[in-house]
């Protein structure tokens, strides 16, 4: 049998009675027959406490110094899920990001991985050890420095690593049971998903589903790395995150017949951390949305959807109307306010009582109606469209915040997306 | 000017406070001209919670998972503390052991330094930041493990950087103001040391003073690195351990006259850790003693002073006596009470109940009569000797341990060793 990466979030091992539970999982799957090699995130809340006392010091760490407090999150957690696993009887060894042969660019606090080169893990598994290896950090190929890698970067960690080790299967353990076609918490009867293509997988994530980070999902894309994600609390099959032909090869093997018919809607994901901003009566002239699109851009702001109004021809001015994450706003009110000569627009109008809501699936590409089925939902449920953009497999909409949690529902009964069973699942974020 | 090596133990840098503080004396040495290289422990109990934390997960972690599990603690210490000397103007660059090209043997918790290669360090200087280095730890030459040093650790560290980067100084800073004639706590008019030689600094650290531990000592000795103890809560200028001659010359400069006159007696250590065993009954025999002996070895025991007293001619039986760390005890009862048949030996007598006292000063050298003058302050105050021990420059005595404190102040007072103030001053450990 070959290698299995299994990866464990800080709510996993919050402390050491978590820690021995998953060191029992860890060693289960050693005497199964894999290589194993695991990749930890830091305790608990580790993290928030070390930002904390760096806060203390210095409002504003610097950024390599800030990566070398963090780190040393992971290397506690690793080094005493170690000692657990040595505890019952299986030698285990834990090895810093840099060890493990994670070799990133130089840009702290969210570097990338640029190659991973795993010999000492590779040598610790030949000699029958079962490696552990910190997640969200690398080695700077240029400085030599110790780099974080952000948001999602332990999941990032694990399918890299998974990747440069042929391993069968990366295994990201979290609090739930999978993914869902929607959070229960909104949706009681929301399935879990058996197999998602990666393609799928990232328009969930890009639009609020909190389960996988994009960049761990991409990085699977890339290097065709099956992810597994499921609970690390029971023994039940999760969700794998796969490519397309694998996704539809098993679903007709399910069926039982030989079609290569897909599920045409696979989730429906939800986003409540955005914000719209209207720029009222901007003159309809060449080059004034692209000076506003600049300016934003020159902010940092990644903007998400876009939308012009058509000009009405008699006033000659139109309005621009774009969302962005809500941590953003502030800068991007204050970019635009500085345009307002320049560009000579009447007003700006700020709205954080918005929300994003998106419905994913392959079949979509080659069912039609689906749009008109899903505005019909909305309409059927009062729900407002504020804005709407598409992809190949994805179709979203801003509608009103207070309006989200209905529009969820009625787009998730519209598809037929739920089971008769309730799942009893609390549905939880992953740490990082 | 040239380098400074500047060591803060773990209750210099217990909390932010302490940390901006210490700050604060790293940037206005840095600002007096000086390259500064600034080694930290630990913030304060941080080692002994992860060492609770590895004990709720494994009985007996192994040494490597527990060394990489400790020197996350220096991790944070020294990333803190480059944010607060960032926060005040200064750059400065943390470097773990290992990439201050701190390389030791393999054994782990108590690995020694075979080399120092700080490149690292002096490329850091070179481009005027200040360089913060993790005590304690180091990597391992053959296996690139990260290793800790043990008791002491850090101290060394600092000298072992000092001496690598041919540093002016090593500046050791502790909670008090330097080294003293003795336990202020138990010697109110106990005067501070302006100068001390190696190898006296390694007689008092030997025998109980508890301010600078042995390996650093003899590290600072074979390189001839002056280190400077002071307190890092005031700018008094501490004690200087220096090479035999300096000290020599530094008091004839001070006395305004050419005699090369040395102190006589520089300090009188005692220790409390000590345990006292008697063999009692065995038989007068060549290989007896021997055995014993051995069989203490075997069990990794050190010993501290033997005795064997005279055989008593009519029943061809003696008694051996020695000394112990209180903290082995119990080990080396075990030990010799399977040797009882072999040997034959009546019984085992255990007595915790005992201290020692030491005098150490290189003048004893050409000073004769000293002995007689230390066992008769001890015999006019009352104190009952029950072992004795010498060196070239030190006379040591095992006495009950109600009578440690008499016969310090019995010593003291006799070589005329205090000053008529009394110092209003806190006398404790450096940490590690």
């Amino acid at each position: 049998m070959g290698i299995v990466v299994q990866k464990y979030g800080g709510s996993s091992v919050a402390d050491a009675t978590s820690i021995k539970r998953v060191a029992q999982r860890i060693v289960a799957t050693k005497k199964a027959g894999h290589d194993v090699v695991v990749v930890v995130s830091a305790m608990g809340d580790t993290t928030d406490e070390l930002i904390d006392l760096a806060n203390q010091v210095s409002p504003l760490p610097p950024g390599r110094e800030l990566d070398m407090l963090l780190t040393a999150g992971e290397r506690i957690s690793m080094a005493v899920l170690a000692m657990a696993i040595g505890n019952l009887g299986q030698e285990a060894r834990s090895f810093t990001g840099s060890q493990a042969g994670v070799i990133t660019d130089s840009e702290h606090g969210r570097a990338k991985i640029i190659d991973v080169t795993p010999s000492r893990i590779e040598a610790a598994l030949a000699e029958g050890a079962i490696a552990i290896v910190a997640g969200f950090q690398g080695v700077s190929q240029t400085t030599k420095d110790i780099t974080t890698l952000g948001r999602g970067g332990s999941d990032t960690t694990a399918v890299a690593l998974a990747a440069a080790l042929h391993a069968e299967v990366c295994e990201i353990y979290t609090d739930v049971d999978g993914i869902f076609t929607a959070d229960p918490r909104i949706v009681p009867n929301a399935r879990q998903i058996p197999r998602i293509s990666y393609e799928e997988m990232l328009e969930m994530a890009a639009n609020g589903a909190k389960i996988l980070h994009l960049r761990c999902v991409e990085y699977a894309r890339r290097n065709d790395m099956p992810i597994h994600v499921r609970s690390s609390f029971s023994d039940k099959v999760g969700t794998w995150v796969v490519k397309a032909d694998d996704v539809v090869v098993h679903q007709a093997e399910e069926n039982g017949v030989n079609t290569m018919e897909q599920a045409i809607i696979s989730g429906v994901a939800h986003d409540r951390s955005e914000a719209k901003i209207t720029v009222v009566g901007v003159p309809d002239k060449v080059g004034f949305a692209a000076a506003i699109l600049q300016a934003l851009a020159d902010a940092q702001i990644n903007i998400d959807m876009v939308v012009q109004n058509v000009s009405a021809a008699a006033t000659a001015l139109t309005d621009i109307s774009f969302t962005l994450p809500r941590a953003d706003g502030q800068t991007a009110m204050t970019a635009l306010a500085r345009l307002k000569d320049e560009v000579g627009y009447e007003r700006l109008q700020y709205d954080d009582s918005v929300g994003k809501v998106s419905i994913v699936g392959a079949g979509m590409r080659s069912s039609p109606g689906i749009t008109a089925k899903f505005f019909r939902s909305l309409a059927d449920a009062g729900v407002n469209i504020e804005m709407i953009s598409t992809s190949e497999i994805r179709i979203s909409v801003i509608v009103m915040e207070n309006q989200i949690d209905a529009a969820v529902n009625a787009a998730h009964t519209a598809f037929d997306l739920g089971t008769d069973e309730v799942e009893a699942v609390v549905y939880g974020g992953t740490g990082r």
